[in-house]
């Protein structure tokens, strides 16, 4: 096993929306990044989009020195970008038949020594590289979009994929400025949707079954449950609400959880018809605003968020 | 039926962090609020406790101009506190006895209009109020600890609440700041806990099974899920998670959430030695951290959202 002590250059293969937002943040830690993208007006634009993301960092006081693009640069080729480099993110469409084509030519152009994470949300690494020559150094790296807004990280193996580089990749993302988290082996839906799921799951049954409106169930975790969870996560929420921590949280509230999920032993499909209601009572929510003024929004705070939790690591 | 047209007078009966929680919103709000706790001691310290809530919400430029606690009082009985109000907030121990006796005392004092709402976060009204007078205006009232600073509010009406005053108190929750859902019908655990059961009931079976570590598990949700969430709410979150809306995301994810669904069609308890070990991680992760100063960092999260929120509404 031979692994880069350092990520120092990275080949960004994919250059939209995650493939811009990524290629920002190897931009911004001070990475060469080389840039491809098959699609020759994807290439054309990549630097301004680059460009637009960190002004809009600098803006919002993220991003302390005038930054120099001089280090990214978009490449003609995939090979080109890929070539020599320590680690590859590829983050092109979502199926298995483009992922494989990708990922095969990825493997022909690598080092020895090349890292290569995926930015698949959904599809394992074991549909795409088994039959890889260095399957063994190609993960899932998969991220929230956009990355550059939202720092958490996926990192998943193949049962292939070896697990002493897990740690080099995880350093990586933590250095960069990401939070990088590791599934352990693969499971459908990783850890991030299992979880965004198994709420939904929930979400859908008590609009359906008429317990409340689509807007009061958002409202339910936008101003409660979200407001603990953007700082702390489930388990260190219980833990402080309960006087003697999580194990005592666990014997006081455990019976009625596992109620609610013994309620919920047969379930359902979203309904159709709930999906139509949904839609519907979203639209006269948010009629008259564009649905490019809510992305900038929801944009803003997630900025504010990343600006305040700077201010605590520092502070 | 008659009603309150404005609700201008509260009583507050339990004197502990959440009555005194509940009492800072309402004098804040210009209500006559009058305390009474069974507790001695509680009721010789709640003004300044009171106070003390008053103090951080205005060093946190939360609270504009001085606030007199002129309009506030301690009473030396509960019929003293609740009789002539038009609202009172019954925050006691959960218990169906002691919510049982201390709702018959406030049922044999309040007058033929007053509305009550108990902060019961599991038992329902109708396992307390069933033999009440009043009992058709009697309603859970279910806030988040602490509500001056998480402002989700469910009101969940028993089978004999009378839907008419749903309105009432959801318009007078709005008016003091707070953020009201309406439960249109009981069941365990209402919305909130429900929608935290299941994230949570999924976050002990990854964990339980290997999947990640708690820590991984938390930085998914506070470096990601949580931070969307903490703006939108999970249908808003997907409504501008696919081009084409919340429909259009169904149509391509519900299949993969369904499966996750049905991979846990067998709900296991949350295991005891998964506990242990959860409860070991956490001391580590935590270690030399007193709970205090854990607790005021998350309130100070709290604040800082809150402060943000405002902002936005203002902006």
């Amino acid at each position: 096993m031979t692994q880069p002590a350092t990520i120092r250059s990275v080949g960004v293969v994919g250059a939209g929306l995650i493939g811009i937002s990524w290629a920002t943040i190897f931009v911004l830690s001070g990475r060469d990044v080389s840039i491809f993208d098959a699609n020759p007006d994807q290439r054309k634009t990549a630097l301004d989009r680059l460009q637009t993301n960190i002004a809009l960092l600098r803006e919002n006081g993220l991003v302390d020195e005038a930054i120099a693009l001089g280090n990214a640069h978009v490449c003609g080729s995939l090979e080109d970008a890929v070539t020599g480099v320590d680690y590859v993110q590829e983050s092109v469409l979502e199926t298995v038949e483009v992922k494989s084509a990708v990922s095969q030519e990825i493997d022909r152009a690598i080092a020895s020594e090349t890292l290569v994470g995926s930015s698949s949300s959904g599809i394992p690494a074991s549909a795409f590289t088994k039959d890889l020559v260095n399957r063994e150094r190609f993960f899932i790296v998969h991220p929230v979009n956009p990355p550059h807004l939202i720092p958490v990280v996926e990192i998943v193996p193949a049962p292939w994929s070896e697990g002493d580089h897990i740690p080099t990749i995880r350093k990586f993302m933590s250095d960069i400025g990401q939070e990088p988290m590791v599934v352990e082996k693969e499971i459908e839906g990783f850890v991030l949707n299992r979880l965004q799921g198994a709420l939904l799951n929930e979400a859908w049954a008590l609009y359906s079954e008429g317990y409340a409106s689509a807007d009061d169930i958002d409202r339910t975790v936008r101003a409660g449950l979200g407001l603990r969870w953007s700082l702390m996560g489930p388990f260190e929420t219980i833990d402080l609400n309960a006087p003697g921590g999580i194990a005592d949280y666990a014997e006081r509230l455990e019976p009625m959880y596992h109620s609610v999920a013994v309620s919920r032993r047969n379930p359902q499909h979203w309904p159709g018809s709930a999906i139509l209601k949904a839609k519907t009572e979203l639209e006269e929510r948010f009629s008259g605003q564009l649905r490019t003024e809510r992305e900038t929004r929801r944009d803003e705070w997630l900025l504010s968020l990343k600006r305040a939790k700077q201010g605590q690591k520092t502070g």
